[in-house]
C-alpha cells in the first residue's frame, strides 16, 4: 500500500468517525428534542409562551389567550395562559419569561362566517372574533404549535423561521373563510399604546404594513409582509377609531373601504376573505423587519420562497434538534422533561434583531448596518448575566456570544447617551432594573477566550457606562465609593452590583494589560464594604454624609427601600467576587455559614412579598423566583461546606422546578431561570462569572455529556446517585482526584469527565481544609 | 502667426465673449435679485412667507407670526401673516402660498432673561417666548431675513442653505441668553398632531431629533440635526403633556432635566442656555432630513462644515442672482419688483426632498435611493400643471424639469395605489383636489422635447393613474365617460380635468408612436362634451342615468355642487384641448364671446362666495384669485378676437397684483399665481399644456430678454406700451410679421425677438381672418 493510499483510508476512518460522532449527536438532538415540553412556564407565573420559534430567532408565532388591559398585566406578559380557555389569536412576537409586557405584535386570527372585527369579551362566546379552545387540541414542540379553535371548527398550525411565522389553517369547508389582521393589540393594550399604522394590500395580495408603538420601549416600530397560499377574495380596511381631527383628505375608495388599498391610523383592523372554496388548508406566512416593509417583503423572499409548511416546520425541528443536542443525559423522564425545556428556553433569548440584509434599528432608532456579524436585541441583562450569557458560552459556538458582544457594542455606538444596553429590546432602551451588566457579559467572553469582538472599543464601552454620572447615581458613587440613597434610591443594590461589574472590569483590563483601568475598577471592586453594616451585618444604604439610613428593618422591601426586587436578607449576599472577603468582614466564615442559615431556615410569611410581584419561590428568606438569590446556595462551598451547598440545591431543586405548566417558581426572565436549572442539574454553576470558575454543587442526573460545539465531549457522572444518596463522597476530573470546589472553563471545554461519587451522608472532609479555595478578590491566586 | 496660435487666439475671443456674455447675466442677476420683495404675498390672502430659502430648497428658514389652531388656520398657512405685530419663532419648513396648513417644522426661539417655555399669549407680551416685533426692523431678500426681537432686544438673521436653516443671534450682553426648540409647534396646532418626537443631546452638543406627525399627509417624519457656535453652558428637555400612560422606565438623569441627554415624547420642548458672556453672535444652523438623524448630521456636515454665516448668505444670494438673471426686462421699478418677486415665488416648488446621499421618503413612507437624478416633493400639481411647469421648462435648465418627471415617476413606483402624485409633499399623498395632473406635466415636458426620462414607464404611469378606479370616479367616467354626480361629488369639474389630462395623454401616446393608448384618450379628450349642456351653455354634471342633475345653479358653488372651489361660471370654460370646439358647442364664436363677456361683465356681489376660502380676486365672475379663470382671459385669442384678450388682460393685471404685501389676490398656490404674472407680463400664456404654444396676450414690459438656460436669449419688445397704449397693432417674431396668435415653444427656445406695436386702439384686423389658429382638437394642424 502506498503511503498516499494509507493517508486516504486512515482520512476514510476519521471521517467515519466523524461521521459517527455526527450521527450520535443527531441521536442526542432528536431525543431531546422529543423531551421539550413548550408548556412549562405558561402556567403560575413562569410567563413562557407555547409558541412556535427559532433558537434566539426574530419571530416568536404563539397564541395570545387575552389581550390584557394594564391593571391585569402581569400574569399575561407572553400572552398566553395556561389557565385560560379563549384564544384571541396568533400575534408575531414575544418575551420568554418577563415581568413587564409588551410585543404581540401583529395579530392574526383565523375565522368563518360573518366577519367580525372586534375581539370581543372571552367570557362572551361570539361576541367577537375570539374562540373558545381545549387543552385537549394542543401540541407544541419546539417550532410548531397546534390547536383548534372550537368555535370556528378551525384546525391552526404555527412554524417559524427566524423572521417569518407561518400558519396553516383548514377550515371548515360550508362557510366562508377569513383572517383578521389586528394591530390594535398588544400585550398591555391601552389607549395611546399604538402611536401610528399602516396596512397596505399590494397589488399582487401581499399585504405590508407597520405600527409604531410606546410602551415599554418608546417609539418601536416594527413592520412586516404577509402572504397567503391562496387568493383573497376581497379585504376590508378599517380604522376604528373616532374622533381623530384633521386626517386630511380620503384616499381613493374612502367610500368603499373594500376597495381601498392602503390605510393609516391608530387602531387599525382588516378583514380578508377567502370565501367558501378554498383548496385545502390555507398558508399564511409573515415576515417581520425592524427597518421597513420592504425589509420584511425581502425577509419573506430570503427565508420563505412557497407556501411548504411542512419544510419549515422539518426545518425548525433540525435546528432545534442540533441546538439541543448539545446535551445527552440519563435520568429519568419527568427530569429529561425539565431539563430540556430548561436548555429550549435558555436558548430563545438575545434574539436575533436585524433584517437578512443585516439592517436594523439601534436605540437611537435609526437604520444601521451589520458587517460581518450578526445583531442580536433582547437583552434581559440584570437577569441574564448571571447564568443564561455563561451557559451560552458552553453549549452554544462561541460565534454566539461573539455576536452577542458584537451587539451590545453596536448599542453603545448608536446609543443617545454613549452606554451599553440596560434591559433593551427590539433595539431600544427600557432602562428597566439596575446595574450595568452588559458588562460582566463581555468581560466573561473574553475571560473564556471568546474574543472575535474588538477588545479595546469593548473596554472603552465598558469604562464609558461604569462612568455615566446621569444614570442611577453613578456619578456620587465615583464620588462616594457608594450611592447615596438620600440622592438615589434602591442604593444598596446598586452599590453592590455596580462593585461586581467594576471588578469585571478590572478583571478584563487586567488580561489586556490595561493597568490603569484595572488598578481604578479593582478599587471600585472593593466598595460593596461600604454597603456593609458590620453592627447587624446586612448590606444597607447609606446618605451622602455617610450614615446608614435608619430605621432599618431587613424584612422589607418595595421601591422606596434600600434594595432593589429584595430586601436585606436577599441583598447582603451579593459579592461574587470576593466571597473571602465577605466572610471576612462577618468575622469569619462561620458568621457568614451561620447568617446563610439564618436565610434559608427563616419561618417566613410569603404575605410579606404580596405587594411585590416578582419576588417569589421562598424557601426562608431565599428567592428563587427572582435573580438576587440564584447564587446564594453556592456560597456555603465558599466558606468551606460544600456538603450544606449540595442539601441546599436539593431542597431549590425539588421545590422550585417541576415538569408541569406552573413549574417554574417564577418569570423565566429570558432564560435565566432555566440556566441556573441547567447549571444545576449538571453540578457547577457560574457564580462570578469573569471568574472562569464554575462553582461544585453536585449533579441531578446520572450522567450527562455535553457534546461541546468545539468538538470535544464533557461529561459529568454522579455514581451511586439516587434521591437518598445526595450527597457528594469525592470527585475526580479525567481520573484524577479533585480536590477543589470549582472547575474552570479551560477544562470543561478541553473535554474529558467529571466524576463524582454520591453518597447518603454528608462528606465534611471532602475537598479538605488545603483545598484550594475558588478565585475571591482577597484571595485572588486560582 | 501660427495656425495654432490664431486659433488659440480665436478661442480666447470666444471665451472673452462667453464672458461678457456671463457678466452681462451676472449683472443681470444682481439686478433681478435687488427687486425681489418676499414681502409681497405675506399680507392678504397670498400666504407666502418672508422667510429664507434657496431655489428648489428644501429649507424654507421663516418666521411665524402665530401658532395656529383650527379654527382661525387660514390665514396663517405660511405662518407668518404681515398684520401681525409678534413672532413665535422661526421653523424650518413652509409653504410658499397654499390654502391647507402643514409644515412649519423645528422652530428655534432666542431669548434672553428668565427661561419661557411656552410660547404664550400673544396678545400679553411676556407672557412666553413670543416676543413684539416691528416691521421697521425687518429686512428680507432672497435666501436671508432679519428682524429685531422687541422684547429680547435680539437681532435675528437667518439664511438658508438647500437643506440646512442658519441663524445669527446677536444678544444683548446683560442677561443669560437661551434658545428654545420647540416641536410641539405646526402650522395647524391642535392636540394630537404630532404623534411622536424626540430630542438627543449628542456628547459633542449636537442636537438631534425627529417629530412624526398626522394632519394633511399622514405619519409624516422628519429629522434634524442642530449645531451651535458656541458651546451650551447647559440644556433641559422637557415633555409637557400630561397622563401619558406606561411611560416605560425613566431613562437617566430624569430627576435632573437638565441632565437627560435624550427624551421621547408628543410634546417636547428644549431650552439650551449660554450663559451671559457669548463671544459675539451666536451662530446656530440646523439640517432637516426626511430619513433620519444621521442624515441629517450628514446634510449638515455636507453642506455647512464651519459656521459662516455671512458666507451662506452669500452663495444664497449668487443661487438666487444665477436663477433670477434669466430675465431682465425694463419696467418701471414697481412693476419689477411685481415681475422679479413674482419669478422668485416660481422657483420654490416643487422642492428637493431628499437628503445629501440621494435617500428619500416616499409615499410608502420608507426610505429610497436616487440613483443619477435629484428627487422633489412638494407637488400642488392642480394649481401649478396650469403655467408654473410650463414656465419651468422655458426659465431653468431641462435637467430641473426632467428630475421633476423622475420624481414623480418614482413617486409612483412606490405608491401603494400605483399612481403619480395628486397633492404630495415631503413624499407623501394628501389626495388634494381633483384630477391627475401629473400627467400634462409629463406630457408638456415630453411634447418640448424634455425627455430624460423613461417614455414608456412615464406613459404607462399617466395610463396607471387615469384608470385607477377607485379614485374620484374614475371608474365610472371610463364607464360612461363622465363622472356621475349622484355617485361622485364635484362631477362636472372631474370630467373637464379629466378630458383635458386625457388629451395629453393623446398627444403624447401620438408622439411616441403607442397608437392604442393614443385612440384610446384621444376619445376621452372628447369627454367634455358629456358635461356641455346646449340648453344652458354651461357644463354641468350628469346622473348616471344620463340627464342633468337639477335643480341648477349657475351662481352656486361650495362643496356639495358640481363643481370645484367654483361654479358654472367659472368652470364652464375649461376645454383647452378643444376651445373651437367648445365655440362649436356654443353655436359658433361669437356665441362663445358673448359668454365670455358675461363672465366678465357680470355684477356679482362678492358675498356668494365669502363661504368658499378660496375664490377670490373677482371680476364679473372671473376669479383671478383661484386657478380655474387663469386661462380665460386668453380665450377670446382663440375666438377671433386677441383684442379682447388684451383688454381683459389689463383688467386682470390692474387690479390682481399689486407689489405690497397684500399684492396678490389669493393663495399663490406654490407658484403658479406667479407664474401667471409672469408670463402675462412678458405677453404670452401656456392655455393648453402639451400643445407646445403659447397664447399672445400683450406685453406689460417695455422690454424683455430672456437669457435662455440653453444660452439662447429671447426678447420681446413692447414699442410704444404705455398706460395709453395697451393694445397690439401688429407683431414680428425675428422681423418677419407673425400672423398668428401663439408662438410656439420651439420659436421660443431658439432665440431671437418678438417685438409688438403697441397702440391705443384695439387693431381688429390682426391676426386677420386667414390666420393660422391655435392648437385645438377639432382643428388639429399646427
Amino acid at each position: 500500500m502506498r503511503s498516499g493510499m494509507r493517508m486516504a483510508f486512515a482520512g476514510l476512518a476519521l471521517l467515519l468517525a466523524a461521521g459517527a460522532a455526527a450521527a450520535d449527536r443527531d441521536d442526542a438532538g432528536q431525543r431531546a428534542f422529543a423531551a421539550v415540553d413548550p408548556f412549562i412556564g405558561t402556567g403560575g407565573e413562569g410567563h413562557t409562551f407555547p409558541g412556535a420559534t427559532r433558537p434566539f430567532g426574530m419571530v416568536q408565532l404563539s397564541p395570545d389567550t387575552r389581550i390584557q388591559t394594564r391593571k391585569d398585566g402581569y400574569g399575561w406578559a407572553a400572552g398566553y395562559r395556561h389557565s385560560d380557555s379563549t384564544i384571541v389569536g396568533f400575534s408575531h412576537t414575544h418575551f420568554s419569561g418577563t415581568g413587564h409586557s409588551d410585543l404581540g405584535d401583529v395579530l392574526l386570527m383565523p375565522t368563518v362566517g360573518e366577519l367580525k372585527l372586534e375581539r370581543g369579551d372571552p367570557d362572551k362566546p361570539g361576541s367577537g372574533y375570539t374562540s373558545r379552545f381545549s387543552h385537549a387540541t394542543e401540541t407544541a414542540e419546539p417550532g410548531y404549535y397546534a390547536v383548534t379553535l372550537t368555535d370556528g371548527g378551525i384546525r391552526a398550525e404555527l412554524t417559524a423561521g427566524a423572521r417569518v411565522g407561518v400558519h396553516r389553517y383548514a377550515f371548515p369547508q360550508s362557510q366562508p373563510a377569513h383572517i383578521v389582521l389586528d394591530l390594535r393589540t398588544s400585550m398591555y393594550d391601552y389607549p395611546g399604546k399604538v402611536q401610528w399604522s399602516r396596512i397596505r394590500v399590494r397589488p399582487d395580495g401581499t399585504v405590508t404594513g407597520f405600527r409604531e408603538t410606546r410602551g415599554w420601549a418608546p417609539g418601536r416600530q416594527l413592520y412586516f409582509a404577509l402572504r397567503f397560499s391562496q387568493p383573497m377574495t376581497g379585504h376590508a380596511l378599517h380604522d376604528t377609531e373616532q374622533n381623530v381631527p384633521y386626517k386630511g383628505f380620503p384616499p381613493p375608495g374612502e367610500k368603499d373601504p373594500a376597495q381601498r388599498a392602503q390605510i393609516e391610523g391608530r387602531q387599525l383592523v382588516a378583514g380578508f376573505d377567502f370565501g367558501s372554496a378554498l383548496r385545502g388548508p390555507l398558508v399564511a406566512k409573515l415576515a417581520i423587519s425592524p427597518v421597513s416593509e420592504d425589509g420584511a417583503i425581502a425577509n419573506l423572499d430570503a427565508e420563505m420562497p412557497g407556501f411548504d409548511f411542512d419544510r419549515v416546520r422539518a426545518d425548525a425541528k433540525a435546528e432545534w434538534a442540533k441546538a439541543l443536542g448539545v446535551a445527552e443525559i440519563d435520568a429519568p423522564e419527568p427530569q429529561r422533561k425539565a431539563f430540556f425545556t430548561a436548555l429550549y428556553h435558555a436558548l430563545q433569548a438575545p434574539s436575533l434583531f436585524m433584517d437578512s440584509d443585516g439592517r436594523y434599528r439601534g436605540p437611537d432608532n435609526a437604520v444601521h448596518q451589520a458587517k460581518g456579524w450578526t445583531n442580536y436585541s433582547t437583552f434581559s441583562l440584570w437577569d441574564t448575566y448571571r447564568a443564561l450569557h455563561p451557559l451560552l458560552t458552553i453549549v452554544q459556538p462561541e460565534r454566539r456570544t461573539s455576536d452577542i458582544v458584537n451587539s451590545l457594542l453596536a448599542s453603545r455606538r448608536e446609543s443617545p447617551y454613549g452606554v451599553l444596553p440596560v434591559w433593551a429590546f427590539h433595539g431600544l432602551e427600557t432602562w428597566c432594573m439596575i446595574g450595568y451588566h452588559a458588562v460582566p457579559v463581555i468581560a466573561d467572553a473574553y475571560m473564556k477566550g471568546i474574543r472575535d469582538f474588538d477588545a479595546n472599543e469593548a473596554l472603552d464601552a465598558m469604562v464609558a457606562s461604569a462612568s455615566y454620572g446621569p444614570y442611577d447615581g453613578i456619578a456620587q458613587y465615583m464620588q462616594l465609593g457608594y450611592v447615596p440613597i438620600d440622592e438615589e434610591g434602591e442604593a444598596a443594590s446598586k452599590t453592590l452590583e455596580y462593585a461586581f461589574d467594576d471588578w469585571t472590569i478590572h478583571r478584563m483590563a487586567q488580561a489586556m494589560g490595561r493597568k490603569d483601568v484595572a488598578d481604578a475598577f479593582g478599587q471600585r471592586a472593593g466598595n460593596w464594604q461600604h454597603a456593609f453594616d458590620p453592627d447587624t451585618g446586612f448590606m444597607r444604604a447609606r446618605k451622602r454624609d455617610g450614615s446608614f439610613r435608619t430605621p432599618f428593618d431587613p424584612d422589607a422591601s418595595g421601591y422606596g427601600t434600600d434594595y432593589t426586587e429584595g430586601n436585606a436578607w436577599q441583598y447582603s449576599w451579593y459579592v461574587p467576587q470576593d466571597v473571602a472577603g465577605l466572610a471576612a468582614a462577618h468575622g469569619g466564615t462561620d458568621k457568614l455559614l451561620a447568617r446563610l442559615d439564618a436565610v434559608f431556615d427563616a419561618k417566613v410569611d410569603p404575605k410579606v412579598f404580596e405587594h411585590m410581584e416578582d419576588i417569589t419561590g421562598l424557601i426562608g428568606w431565599y428567592a428563587h423566583g427572582n435573580e438576587p438569590s440564584h447564587h446564594v446556595a453556592y456560597l456555603y462551598a465558599y466558606a468551606g461546606q460544600p456538603w450544606r451547598t449540595q442539601a441546599r440545591l436539593k431542597q431549590v431543586m425539588d421545590t422550585q422546578y417541576k415538569p408541569t405548566p406552573d413549574g417554574l417558581a417564577g418569570n423565566d426572565d429570558l432564560g435565566q431561570m432555566s440556566a441556573w436549572y441547567v447549571f444545576t442539574a449538571l453540578g457547577f454553576y457560574p457564580v462570578a462569572p469573569g471568574s472562569n470558575q464554575y462553582i461544585l454543587g453536585r449533579p441531578f442526573v446520572r450522567k450527562a455529556t455535553l457534546n461541546l460545539p468545539n468538538g470535544k465531549r464533557f461529561s459529568v457522572i454522579a455514581d451511586g446517585l439516587d434521591d437518598a444518596h445526595g450527597y457528594v463522597g469525592s470527585v475526580t476530573l479525567d481520573g484524577k482526584p479533585l480536590n477543589r470546589v470549582y472547575i474552570t472553563h479551560q477544562e470543561l471545554m478541553a473535554g474529558g469527565e467529571l466524576r463524582f461519587a454520591m453518597q447518603a451522608q454528608p462528606n465534611r472532609e471532602w475537598p479538605g481544609a488545603k483545598a484550594k479555595s475558588p478565585y475571591s478578590m482577597s484571595n485572588p491566586e486560582e
